[in-house]
């Protein structure tokens, strides 16, 4: 270690120390964390985790211990030498796709490549003839030539129907011609383009024969192969530094009349013929959504994990940090000294941190649902078969705005429960929370989607008549049915305890949806309310639906399951009685605080009546009772390594103060003597000095 | 302007531009807003704000074109500067302490001088003797010494009784010794510390002939007046990077066995005698709470300002930017030609934003009247008469929690309406969030204050005997008095419109806040729950009773005084029929939006049906569609200057998209070419280019 401070070695915490700390929780646990480390991902996946982790973290340009000090040009840098190195490691070790995605998740910084790696090579093999795929697909599998992916425009983002850049076929050469008619056309955001790609995916209005064919994709090259420069009739530059995300090249891109071969547009949907520019439609036009159901599916799954570094971190550091002498009930040191409460005994810390825990695994429960139904779509997708995609766009359009919204509040959330050292980006929550708080706008701004998703509820709703009809019942069908079997139905609850009955919570969830669809409907249907006028209801409608899956998904991954239909992940949870019990019990946190959070929507209805929900609070305090002995255990679970979560408060082995002190003195202002006269226009008496 | 890359200058955004859709969204407002900005500020201070804009504004040091690009070291040099650059201005035009804090407002960075000013100066005043004025204040008023203020450590933030720091009065060479016994104990966080200053009041636990009397203030010189460097015994650095605050060198401090005069203990309120060691108590221990009340009042006063930005920002921008063309009604040209709807014409944008707007009227009134009543209670305690102390520190610690919480996901939620933009830095939200921020956790954490709050009134409801003998009656009084009186009655709404009166307002809210309180009391003193087992419900009464204070303080602005009781602002306001009518719809839609989203609090107790929480709905977007035509003026009157804002969506001018992409083209990573060759170890071609 290179500081530019001695600290006084001699120096310890006060006692207990973190470490002791740390230990008395784990021990305190009803459950192997081992076991349900393998429930989660299986041993394959968790040996392939661990090999890959070992070769990252004793490589030297992927060491992390000094991206907290560096500004964007540095930053940059560090992003362009590790994403060159990973390239290089995976091409030593040989590693799948699949492989390269745990070491990107691993490192955890996206880069001036990730797009090439994310959408480029998808959009191509995707979208891409037999011939595109030859010309363009292997040298950018060979990286010769690095892509990235330019849609959104300066003065459009959530709508691709209002994008600007035109493409304008051109009989007489045979080509297309790419411009930008205005500023706000420009394209903007596109990661990789600023610094990196010397190609582009370009989304432009098609424009043939007079005629608006609206946006298409072409490939277009952007820079000079040899001297890197962009092209004549092409500007192009980084966008600037943002919130997060400044280890990419996000960038800005206008053209002027740059004409392209008509080969360059991508064509396995949608061509233009050669002379006359006839336009040929897309076959299927469902075919397109497939990718957004996946992108989204991703971000479902990653929103899980998301929370479960969150939490790992404050809680770890809740159990590490003391706060005040809890005089009812103290914390006592072996030798009889009273100390101060760890926070993690304080009802309200338990109150903030442990629904985070629930969250975390119900989403990454529903993400390996989600992935699994996605799977089976592409299977039965290539065979023609597309009946899954309308459901499964619906639900993933909702379930990627919720579980985002969910993450990065939580994310928060856990960030200040740390106090003021939740501030120090060595908490391991700054550039987390910076980078990952995108995932609510990119892919569907959170609030857009859904609309998505209650549009195809209500539909659904007000086609009625087919429910019973249809033989493939979703949830919708299920709760709308039994609602509509008698409206005015409540709750059954009588006592606390009631409510840890799964069949009571999804009956109250399902009632609230069904209640808040069918109120909408009526307001449409009969009082021919605007679709603008209901934006806000429209809104609850996709959460409430959205949170009855999440619940439902997470009760179903407890339930008995036929032992012939269970992998091994699931094997391993039904084989073991702890494990089903301590996960029972953060199922019913989720589903229970969720309905708390939300309460004012199911006492509107008239389901659930005042009384039951004070029995709702009593019911969670005693949930929070059943999870404080296996809070660390359960974030342990996880196995989130150190490396990736590259936090002093969050450590394993709970050197918390040992380690923010260290990182402390590294700061390289620390090398630095000013002049404090104010009238001296002198800042500095020296340049940094070398490290000690 | 100098930039990296040459934008074609020929382009311009498509139609409709920004600068005629501002115009013509001010040309709808219904009231003139100069009148609304003097009834904000009154004639003084503006003219004050505007003179004193002026000098900031021509001055090049404190230009702030280039922050955005800035890393911490180069962003830590430009703060230096400009605190230096602002106590030079001071002295040119003899600003006074107001006009010194207005110009700090507008530069709006924090610095390495900022502490110096706000807590080591008013700490030596209030709490030094006339000796130890003489000796530290006017050297530090002529900058000769620069203090900080070290308190919070390593391992103990909120609990100052917690602190390990030690001063040890020695009777042989009557001196103290500072000693810092473990690493949790390091001196943490304090602003200034880490470069800056050469003298600190440090807070340390006060030893004399063997007993602890806890924390007290103690002035310790800390580096070489002339080198710069640490005393001996002394190590100190800075913490590092943060979430927030970059350009303010906090720091850590170790001490080992430093000795400093017995004089250097701030003793004007106790003090130990030489040579015995005696330690004499403060006559008074309520002293120390006024500083905290002031403090608590700036933090309210400023949150509604911070709304008043985040608002300003996102209302003008949403004016600007167009997604999806609304097809029940389309915006369309003067030409005929149909375009994207005005983001701001979309109900969902307008349930965000204007919520805020009313947030920042709300706050912005409640931080006058605590300002206005800190002032009368300073007044009174000079003639010894502390009686409004406890009332105001009690509503002083819940409001700062409540609307520095509102203030943070307001600003939040504002920069999450902007898309994709508002996670660009010049979107103007980056930095003043994070900025912000820290308002949640200092100065008591949000959490840990609203104990402070409940304790009190529930105090006050268990001597309830004692609430009809009180002359001067609070607000708690008057509406627990009535709950008492009729536990059991209910909400008198019987249509939409009824919500709209102050009285049903402000019975709500005193009927939920009292419900409450008589609830925790009861398990408290019936039921026998411990503090910590209440935290939850505590929370939430203390959130409960200061919206009640935020409301009624809003109703009370509006209400008609005699005019010999009004000062010029509230003159201007109630002379004004058109004023006071927009603000009316201002009041309710803060009164009515604030109970929507507690919803659940005020339903449970019964005392709202759900068929009045219908009709509340139906009200609130009535109250959105009476502050439409005013969105834009109403933020406009708040009187923020491009200069403050530093963003580029929310220009006074509707100039948006120019201005992103003439920033963009300064990002200085658009000086620098990549060689993108994986295998390849260089990264760079070239160092930064010159800027054209």
């Amino acid at each position: 270690m290179t500081s530019y401070i001695k600290i006084p070695s001699h120096l310890t915490p006060s006692d207990p120390q973190g470490s002791e700390l740390l230990a008395r929780e784990r021990s305190k646990a009803t459950f192997d964390v081992n076991e349900l480390t393998l429930a989660l991902y299986g041993s394959e996946e968790l040996s392939r985790f661990k090999k890959i982790l070992k070769i990252l973290e004793s490589d030297p340009i992927l060491d992390k211990s000094n991206i907290y000090y560096m500004g964007r040009t540095e930053l940059f840098k560090y992003a362009l030498r590790k994403d060159k190195r990973i390239i290089q490691l995976a091409a030593t070790h040989k590693w799948n796709v699949d492989e390269f995605k745990i070491a990107s998740r691993l490192v955890d910084m996206s880069g001036p490549y990730s797009i090439h790696q994310s959408m480029f090579l998808p959009t191509i093999l995707g979208q891409g003839t037999e011939e595109q795929k030859r010309k363009f697909l292997n040298p950018a599998i060979r990286h010769e030539i690095i892509g990235c992916y330019a849609q959104t425009e300066l003065g459009h983002g959530s709508n691709v129907q209002g994008l600007e850049t035109t493409s304008t076929y051109i009989p007489e050469t045979d080509e297309f011609e790419i411009h930008t008619p205005h500023l706000t056309a420009a394209k903007w955001w596109a990661g990789g383009l600023g610094r990196t790609a010397n190609h582009s995916v370009v989304m432009a209005r098609l424009i043939t024969n007079g005629q608006d064919k609206g946006p298409h994709p072409f490939i277009v090259q952007i820079r000079d192969l040899t001297t890197h420069e962009p092209l004549p009739g092409i500007t192009i530059g980084d966008i600037g530094p943002k919130f997060g995300f400044n280890t990419t090249d996000n960038g800005f891109m206008l053209f002027d009349h740059v004409r392209i071969p008509r080969f360059n547009m991508l064509s396995k949907f949608s061509k233009v013929t050669k002379g006359t520019g006839e336009y040929k439609n897309p076959p299927n036009e469902k075919l397109s959504y497939g990718t957004m159901v996946f992108v989204r599916s991703v971000i479902i799954f990653n929103a899980g994990l998301a929370l479960a570094r969150a939490a790992t971190i404050s809680v770890r550091y809740s159990a590490v940090r003391r706060q005040f002498v809890d005089k009812e009930n103290p914390m006592i040191l072996p030798n009889g000294q009273v100390v101060e409460t760890a926070v993690l005994d304080y009802t309200m810390q338990q109150y903030r941190l442990f629904p985070v825990i629930a969250q975390a695994y119900a989403i990454y429960f529903t993400g390996e649902i989600i992935t699994n139904l996605y799977k089976q779509y592409i299977d039965q997708s290539s065979r023609g078969d597309f009946s899954l995609l309308a459901d499964l766009h619906a639900s993933t359009s909702g379930l990627k705005s919720l579980t985002s919204d969910i993450a990065v509040d939580s994310i928060e959330d856990c960030r200040r429960s740390c106090g003021g050292h939740g501030y120090s980006n060595f908490s391991g929550f700054t550039r987390f929370y910076q980078d990952y708080l995108p995932n609510t706008t990119w892919e569907g701004d959170n609030y857009i989607l859904t609309q998505q998703t209650a549009r195809y509820i209500i539909h659904s709703k007000q086609q009625s008549e087919e429910f019973s009809l249809r033989s493939n019942e979703s949830p919708t069908i299920f709760y709308m049915l039994r609602y509509l079997s008698n409206p005015s139905q409540k709750c059954t609850v009588i006592s606390p305890s009631d409510f840890k009955n799964p069949e009571v919570q999804l009956a109250i969830y399902g009632y609230r949806a069904a209640y808040l669809i069918a109120r909408a409907v009526d307001q449409i249907d009969n009082h021919k309310k605007s679709w603008n006028s209901m934006l806000v209801e429209i809104n609850r409608i996709s959460r409430a639906h959205c949170q009855y899956i999440l619940v439902h998904n997470f009760i179903l991954t407890l339930q008995p399951q036929t032992s012939d239909s269970m992998n091994e992940k699931r094997r391993i949870l039904h084989n073991s009685p702890s494990l089903k019990t301590v996960l029972t019990s953060v199922c019913n946190l989720f589903a229970l605080h969720t309905m708390e959070k939300n309460l004012s929507e199911f006492l509107e209805s008239g389901y659930l009546s005042p009384k039951q929900s004070e029995m709702l609070r009593v019911q969670i305090s005693e949930s929070l009772n059943e999870i404080r002995p296996n809070a660390v255990a359960l974030v342990d679970a996880f196995y989130l390594p150190d490396y990736l979560l590259n936090s002093a408060l969050g450590r394993y082995d709970g050197k918390v103060y040992e380690t923010m002190i260290e990182w402390a003195s590294k700061e390289p202002l620390n090398g630095i003597t000013l002049d404090i006269n104010p009238y001296s226009e002198k800042l500095f008496r020296n340049d940094v000095k070398a490290k000690i």
